[in-house]
């Protein structure tokens, strides 16, 4: 007979290796399974050919996020701010405007639009105070949140057109996805678990506030290294059995057998796993329910950052598209100039048809809109299509589309006998961010060290 | 070597057969596999101890659904009417109300109520009138009405509570899912697609027109046996290969070779097959995005049709679960009588985690309340959680959230290289119905043999 492992983890991003890690420091054995070639999930490192890196997915932390800090320092990664000294460039259907890199949340706008959208956020804000992260389908007005989208809500409060379109690029930016297809108590609900909207959306002292030095995906690599027993990647789990004595997890070639699993994927991949026996109705109508954002991120490498000298933050925010955001992304010590941005929603959409030459071309023509000429010069181009990665499908994270937080946010992390479930979508802090990961690691960890005190 | 097949079609319900016959019929060699032990998909026929038969799953047909009406006679299968006798309770709340059987969609209300959900009804159906069914995110208007779920628009055209009471109901009776869970372009695609409000909702001269003598899983099995090769059961496939020369399609045990493959699963089914290569991100992401609605479908045998001596047709529409709708489901040439009724939406999640006997008990309670103490004396008690089904996962298929239309839905027909697909879920005439899958199967089937004839 194998010797059964105490708990086999499926997915090593920072939610699983979090969790194997937690295990192993409880005194359980523990085997981490991943689908790719690497650790990291959702966080990948790219190298340059010279040995600088950038990030090809998520890549920022910010204040509230203290697991992330710890973790960084506790694996001696360093950090870095991201650059924010001066001005913000605001596209608006060709007219271009510049405002300060320190506003809060709020865009230069005219005097009028910024009153609606202050009274609209103001609204917004009041609602978020009373969700409960652990249970937002509890509010009493839970099913009416829940049955109107984001851009439903927006537009029956406002008809200003600019406010409307103000939140479609928040929509894009926080979710990848179009203010339409999110519920509105979903929106509330992630605001809540992001420390609020400024908080969110901010630079300085926000989510976007900092960097680490190497690339988000070392935290995994050194926290791999932590581990006992090495992660097995190359194996995408394809089916889970259980019986009263445990589980076996099988891939393609191999099986596994532990008392446990924690699987991290996000709901619309975990919904894919074969489980035998059949998983019950509820939970499985649940993955089919929380979809993945359409996101491409973007990275053009210029000889400086050109931006700067002219006093500019190489931020844009744009209210068409395919690039509504673009951010300064040049790399410590390096006289490189590197901007980020994103197609999302719909533009992802559209563009994921595009040839990687038109994209490239679309990408550049949005740039020279906004910061001149000189974006013309790049020395490289480099791209993601989250979408079309076959182990993440889609980005930042999933989505709660409306009527599934009410009718099944009760099943979201809810054990099915050895099975339990982790990763970004089911923090209710930090919720579809690395902090909300490792949280997820950390509480299934708890979960799981309990259940088998207890067997 | 092998001899290859030309077409392999994934699941042997009214879709693939349908489609397999045809491509027979214009000379093809095709095989037709299926996971479950048993043809006919969303159609499964229950033997009672006596040799008659009550249907599980789709039952209905009527007028406008005319290749089904095409195919009963062609298989010989004889048709009967619902049983639409007599007088229809209305359940609100305690108080009940009689309303006669031919109404048409309206329910018997106050004059002030009628007249609001009149008004309504007519803002919907000249919205319905301008939808292309064949690519309905083309409307001018298409992107703001995938931005409303059904809900939050009749919440914004109407202060008449129970005329929203009424479109829940109408969700929960059509899409087995709540109002705050749909797209209000996909409802008025659906109305559209199922020629029209009252033909939808309707007995006499509606959807709900007929039944098929011996069950409708006969439909399938006859068309089985029209097959030249038997239909391969109990075979889940798992993975589908494609290169330049064909497909492979792999079930746990075993594979087979074609040139073209087509599946015919509801998408959320059709997404957990493992593609290599990997599907294009956004066909994938469509798949993420078309959730199954939530049924259980109940059966309770009595003695005698005792509501037909009181002058009632057996129906029964109530504002409040879980049973919101009863028919009459009684057997020609049997002296029993049946009642069928739904746990649908978030009835049906509720009642997914009772007891059966909890479940029963809430039936038979919901049916005194409408018929009297005569419903307590019952024979039997039959149900099905089409949720719990490994092999469908919900009912009565899948349904478009906001923005799904406009994001995705021009992928939803489009092959990839050699796959092709279909299912009621790919229907643009009674998209969702028995009626759809058999045109999606005639559509896919014209299709591939359009490819096939150019290679």
């Amino acid at each position: 007979m194998i010797k059964k492992t105490d708990v086999i983890v499926i997915g090593a991003g920072l939610s699983g290796l979090t969790a194997a890690r937690k295990l192993e420091e409880l005194g359980y054995s523990v085997k981490v399974i991943e689908a790719r070639d690497r650790v990291g999930g959702r966080n990948e490192t790219h190298l340059l050919a010279d040995g600088q890196v950038l990030d090809l997915g998520g890549q920022w932390i910010g204040p509230t996020q203290t697991k992330m800090y710890e973790l960084c320092k506790e694996l001696k990664l360093e950090l870095f701010p991201t650059h924010n000294e001066g001005k913000v460039i605001l596209y608006d259907h060709g007219k271009k405007s510049l405002m300060g890199s320190k506003n809060g949340a709020l865009p230069k706008l005219n005097v009028f639009i910024l009153l609606g959208l202050g009274l609209i956020i103001k609204k917004i804000e009041k609602r978020v105070d009373q969700i409960d992260l652990d249970a937002p389908w509890k509010h009493p007005k839970a099913k009416v949140w829940d049955s109107e989208t984001l851009e439903s809500w927006v537009r029956k409060n406002t008809k200003l057109k600019k406010v409307r379109a103000y939140f479609n690029i928040v929509s894009e930016v926080v979710f990848s996805t179009e203010a339409s297809d999110i519920s509105f108590l979903h929106f509330l609900f992630y605001v809540k678990s992001g420390s609020g909207m400024d908080n969110l959306l901010n630079i300085d002292e926000g989510a976007q506030k900092e960097r680490v030095v190497g690339g988000t995906q070392q935290i995994s690599i050194r926290l791999s290294e932590l581990l006992k027993n090495e992660v097995i990647l190359e194996s995408p789990v394809t089916r889970i059995e259980q019986s009263e004595n445990g589980v076996k997890v099988f891939s393609k070639e191999q099986f596994w057998q532990a008392k446990k699993v924690i699987v991290t994927l996000p709901p619309t991949l975990a919904g894919r796993i074969t489980y035998a026996p059949p998983l019950p109705g509820m939970r499985d109508q649940l993955t089919q329910r929380i979809p993945a954002g359409s996101v491409i991120k973007i990275q053009i490498i210029y000889k400086t950052p050109f931006w700067r000298k002219k006093g500019l933050t190489g931020q844009a925010v744009s209210f068409t598209g395919p690039l509504k955001i673009v951010m300064d992304n040049s790399l410590p010590n390096d006289s490189r100039g590197v901007l980020v941005m994103f197609m999302e929603g719909n533009d992802g959409r559209e563009a994921s048809e595009w040839t990687l030459e038109k994209r490239t071309q679309k990408a550049i023509g949005c740039l020279v809109k906004y910061f001149g000429d000189e974006a013309k010069d790049y020395l490289d181009y480099i791209e993601r299509n989250w979408c079309d990665e076959e182990f993440t499908r889609g980005g930042y994270g999933g989505h709660f589309t409306p009527g599934v937080w009410s009718g099944f946010g009760k099943y979201l992390r809810k054990p099915i006998q050895h099975i339990h479930w982790a990763g970004a979508e089911t923090a209710t802090v930090w919720n579809g961010y690395m902090e909300g990961a490792v949280r997820s690691g950390e509480r299934v960890a708890t979960e799981v060290s309990e259940t088998l005190k207890d067997s």
